[in-house]
């Protein structure tokens, strides 16, 4: 399945995932106006006025619009299930549309849901997300704080997993960097990785089924989680929006440019604000900017050859 | 909120949480007989004659039949979610209806869905399951690993969590057990979450609002646990199918028999089959299981006293 996605990177000639983190609060007006359940100052609907069926619509019609802005720039997008799983069944039945109906565009579709549990639940997760029975989607984010039987279940799907490494926000040090004699706990998660994604029975050509979560706000880190796990794939967040530049970045890919994609949520999804364009074109602002991301990976990359 | 549990668990005098894990394959088949989704010899509906909905109307018909046979006996019900999720929207849906049908009948809801993400997106998650817009549970299981801005946004809610600790899998020590200078991983975790509780604004009485999973399956680590956490409430799974025998959980308590509450998943929901009893006595059989649970719980209790 990774190569599925090395393709479709190479065909879009841009490592660039669009999160489809929809806050309703940061919707355009006129996307919501015949839905009065949020206010624009906070991202999620008052209490009162709240109803998770007209959100759920109104969250799947600014994803379409964001695909149709976008699919043949980016070549894959990243919902965050939290936030359609505050919307309720509601929520999870407009991230099934929205699943379905990036796939329909050619889109890989990675879903940041960091999931995991003991073997019998995970394969439960597995069933729920990737595979046919389920969502359908063509990766997961998983947490492996239990250790390979909370990660092989997915892995026997086929599919690709991101195994969360060294996460992008401020407290991730707590327990991702304590040393474990010579390694820190998100290097011997990494190869761990590295370990499960060789041993995979899919596995062939450079990079394994079994990725890694690895934030663009701790350039160090990557590079040497780069040289502890090198048929990893990343799944790089925390650009843009979170500090992380692209500068920051160069170390996630390899020689020839490749190995890793990188996730712009709010950055992308909400360019209109920081545009100061009509809010009716939020889609096009959006379009600019991952213009503008592709272009600014692409120098990196190149000066990293 | 642990004090709501604390006195549910008095009221039984049963320090029992049923986990509802729905295994569709497992179901008596009456239950399912005008559901033709299952083959009873898998827990899963096999591809092609695969209905969602049907699927998850049963669920919720099993659930609301043992709740019905043991809220009496038991203070507390733990939804496993993975096994909603596997069903879908319409799974979400019949797992948002099971949390409400439980509430009615006065029984503390433990939603197991090992949720974690940075800031901004726990708080999505916590208010999907936390809060009364969402599935308004009483608690909630936490993965930790992206350290401590990935769970204090769930103990804003002053709703409860379980936060994983040492887990009940046998790979959960690749991960937990590394040594990280005189304390194991899941020991530095553990403090974590004392710290957490302790400094939350709703901490009153002996335990805090942030509670720990420690596996049954793992006896001197319980204790250990239990000397590094003094006020933090242990949510204990493994008792049962997964091997945890009473014996093995006295340190869990404290002097007063308190500070802990113990899963059973399978072994209560799926007695029928162990007791051979008439299937139509799925429910009843779940009774008298539970009802032999908290007498062997009790006895080591007082053993412990």
């Amino acid at each position: 399945m990774v190569n599925v996605l090395i393709e479709k990177i190479r065909e879009k000639n841009n490592p660039t995932v669009v999160g489809l983190d929809p806050f309703v609060g940061k919707f355009p007006k006129f996307l919501v106006n015949n839905h009065p359940v949020c206010s624009a100052s906070t991202r999620l609907p008052k209490e009162g006025n709240y109803r998770n069926d007209v959100v759920a619509e109104s969250i799947l019609e600014f994803n379409k619009r964001i695909i149709d802005a976008t699919y043949d720039i980016v070549p894959a997008v990243k919902p965050q299930m939290a936030f359609y799983e505050q919307v309720g069944w509601q929520g999870m039945r407009a991230l099934e549309e929205t699943v379905k109906y990036a796939k329909s565009k050619g889109l890989f579709v990675i879903l940041d849901g960091k999931r995991g549990d003991i073997g019998s639940t995970a394969e439960g997760y597995a069933r729920a997300y990737l595979t046919k029975e389920g969502m359908d989607a063509d990766a997961l984010t998983v947490n492996g704080y239990l250790g390979s039987d909370g990660i092989k279940p997915f892995l026997e799907t086929g599919r690709m997993i991101f195994v969360l490494g060294k996460t992008s926000n401020p407290s991730s040090g707590e327990i991702q960097d304590l040393d474990v004699g010579g390694l820190t706990v998100y290097e011997r998660m990494a190869e761990l990785s590295e370990e499960l994604g060789v041993r995979s029975e899919e596995f062939e050509g450079r990079y394994t089924n079994c990725g890694l979560v690895v934030g663009a706000t701790y350039p160090e880190q990557i590079k040497r989680i780069r040289e502890i796990a090198p048929r990893t794939f990343f799944l790089v967040p925390g650009y843009g929006a979170q500090g992380g530049t692209a500068e920051d970045l160069k170390w996630a890919f390899d020689e020839n440019g490749e190995g890793a994609i990188v996730n712009s949520s709010r950055g992308i999804l909400y360019a209109y604000e920081k545009e100061g364009c009509d809010e009716r074109d939020f889609a096009g602002a959006a379009r600019r900017e991952a213009i503008r991301m592709r272009e600014e990976l692409r120098q990196v990359i190149v000066n990293g050859e």
